[in-house]
């Protein structure tokens, strides 16, 4: 599709000839790419049969030319694999405002639909990278009343990361039968506790798309109760795979080389905590003093203060790690503390903690650094 | 105070033996800074008579000792000048979390004190610096009924910038008489329409003051009416010397090698424009493809597409300089479109032109890049 030497085109597709129980959250952003389009109206049967994703290019600002295209690149599919083409959904990442070339995706297809194996993922999820470093893959297991279950997913993404909704590419799938009401239900409660707490830049994709795909193959009872013991169970292991692509993403993040915790306690409602959270996570100030590993607290601090949400600065404690820095509005001072900190912050997961000190509420957002490898990434991604 | 071989205190102080009419507006972090405090309790009486300004050091989040360390700043400072504490006014910048040493101040004050002169601007522009690399100063004359006012100011502030109320530190100082409501009033629109309009980075500083001192030298009968055409004058001169400053700022921030204008028309409301602008501005996307002079036009979309104002993408324009790009939901293609785009990117000042299609209402933020120096600072600001 757009890189030489590498797979970029990854091909999805159930077993089970009448396809899956299927549900997706989508990005925000105004701009959202044709594919995601595509699949926001499909997914409005909550059934589908596979999904088509191509990584460099990403149909998003492509007018009625890119709607075509995404639905041909269906229609392709659809046509290799045997089924309607409106079962066959499509997603894109890469440039913004390029059309996708069919040819490659024509050619393509028997190979493709060739090599499909329930053992391919690995290699799918490379085809969907664009500046990730490493594929990114998680899956768990799940007994239920004398059952076994499997959650399998990857996900792509490293820039232009932020939550709304959802966040980047990414697929899931299972044999469990579920209904769409329980696959939508924990769907969005998933991306809620996973990928709405990242943030690698502050920028919202205009391609964002979680998928999940309910097969059924393990044949059970299909779980039907959303507040039943079943439904729980399996809402709970899709939040954790959901959960484990997410960190690995940030992980990943463009030039990243430190994963950061933001967790805001004690405040007043969670989205004062989540504001909070974020407004720091986000901050270029923050970011590159974990890069340079210069524990510089009072740009947390300073970043907290300008979130909008009401703070009593007395009230307001910081940890890194269990080491209090700053207390009642004043630092804690002294040599053992800042040597203890810089020690801290040369570690490569780092965990920060601001107490509010105005009610029960928390969020917890994960980031990364501001390196010069953002930097140079993005300088120069298009060419 | 801080740094050593440079200048970094400043002191600013009236002829008048009476002091001036005074006006400031401040940060709205909720950790702001003692020296804010105490500006912000002495300016409600709208007079003072000088300012105590240091560098390298912020005496925010320093509790109850820093706010008796800022108090002291200005005893001593009015000890030596011989007038109230209560009319000297302080102001600091640099590292958060750090006490200021007092002795600096005692033993410097003499030489302050016997240093203050009419042409002294220059000196008190580079004694505010922190990672600045030049001073910033503006000035404009001013003719109304036979006389003539000048209104001069200097300003520091390169990086944690990003408009709340007012930002950095800005002085400015005129011989108008004006009462303390005609000041007040232009000095907020002043800064509204100049430091409010400004981003390097997003991130709000704990220490933004911006005073403005009117001595009355020029002995004009003061300006008392605010919508009368002398004071309407008065106001429009404030805000260009409040501008000239604030554009100065963006043009030296942390690392920056392009000033960039992101203006937005078509809004159904200021508010909305003044939010798409934002978004853009402070996108690390944008600011990093500004950097590598690549004219990706889509991360400008997208930022445009997160900003949470309602957008119709088929309605959006987006220009750089007068060479439209993106038209109608598509992209304007073409080669000789793209060979033009990459040459304004070369610009050192670009003006980026996003129309929403929706209303009347606009907006103009301005922005930097984001380059490798920015991190390259801010991974080692306190070392």
């Amino acid at each position: 599709m757009r890189y030489t030497g590498r797979l970029d085109l990854a091909l999805i597709c159930a077993e089970n000839p009448a396809g899956c129980v299927a549900s997706g959250v989508f990005t925000r952003n105004a701009f959202c790419a044709a594919p995601v389009e595509l699949c926001r109206e499909r997914l409005e049967k909550r059934r589908a049969k596979a999904i088509l994703a191509n990584a460099g290019i990403a149909n998003a600002c492509t007018g009625e030319d890119g709607k075509i295209r995404a639905s041909e690149m269906a229609r392709i599919a659809s046509e290799a694999l045997g089924c309607p083409a409106a079962s066959v959904l499509v997603s894109s990442t890469g440039v913004i405002g390029t059309q996708v070339d069919l040819d490659p995706v024509v050619r393509s297809m028997p190979r493709l639909v060739k090599a499909l194996r329930p053992h391919g993922w690995q290699d799918a999820a490379r085809a969907i990278m664009t500046t990730d470093t490493v594929e990114k893959m998680a899956s768990a297991r799940l007994d239920l009343g004398g059952r076994s279950f499997t959650i399998g997913g990857i996900a792509k993404g490293s820039g232009m990361i932020a939550p709304d909704m959802a966040t980047l590419l990414v697929f899931v799938c299972t044999d469990a039968a579920v209904s769409p009401e329980v696959l939508d239900h924990w769907t969005r409660i998933g991306a809620d506790k996973s990928f709405n707490c990242i943030t690698v830049d502050g920028d919202t994709s205009t391609n964002d798309s979680l998928i999940v795909l309910a097969g059924g193959a393990a044949g059970n009872p299909p779980i039907t109760d959303i507040d039943g013991p079943e439904s729980r169970a399996f809402g709970e292991v899709l939040a954790s795979v959901l959960r484990d692509l997410s960190i690995q993403v940030v992980m990943d993040a463009e030039g990243a080389t430190k994963l950061i915790e933001i967790a805001v306690s004690g405040a007043a409602d969670r989205e004062s905590a989540r504001q909070v959270a974020f407004t720091v996570a986000n901050s270029p100030l923050v970011k590159t003093a974990f890069f340079g590993q210069d524990a510089n607290w009072g740009r947390i601090v300073a970043a907290a203060g300008r979130s909008h949400v009401r703070l009593i600065p007395e009230r307001v404690s910081l940890f890194f790690e269990d080491l209090c820095v700053f207390k009642g509005g004043t630092p804690v001072l002294g040599e053992e503390t800042e040597r203890k900190a810089s020690e801290i912050f040369k570690h490569k997961e780092i965990r920060v903690r601001l107490d509010l000190g105005l009610g029960d509420a928390s969020f917890t957002a994960y980031t990364c650094d501001l390196s010069f490898d953002y930097v140079k990434i993005n300088a120069s991604y298009r060419s």
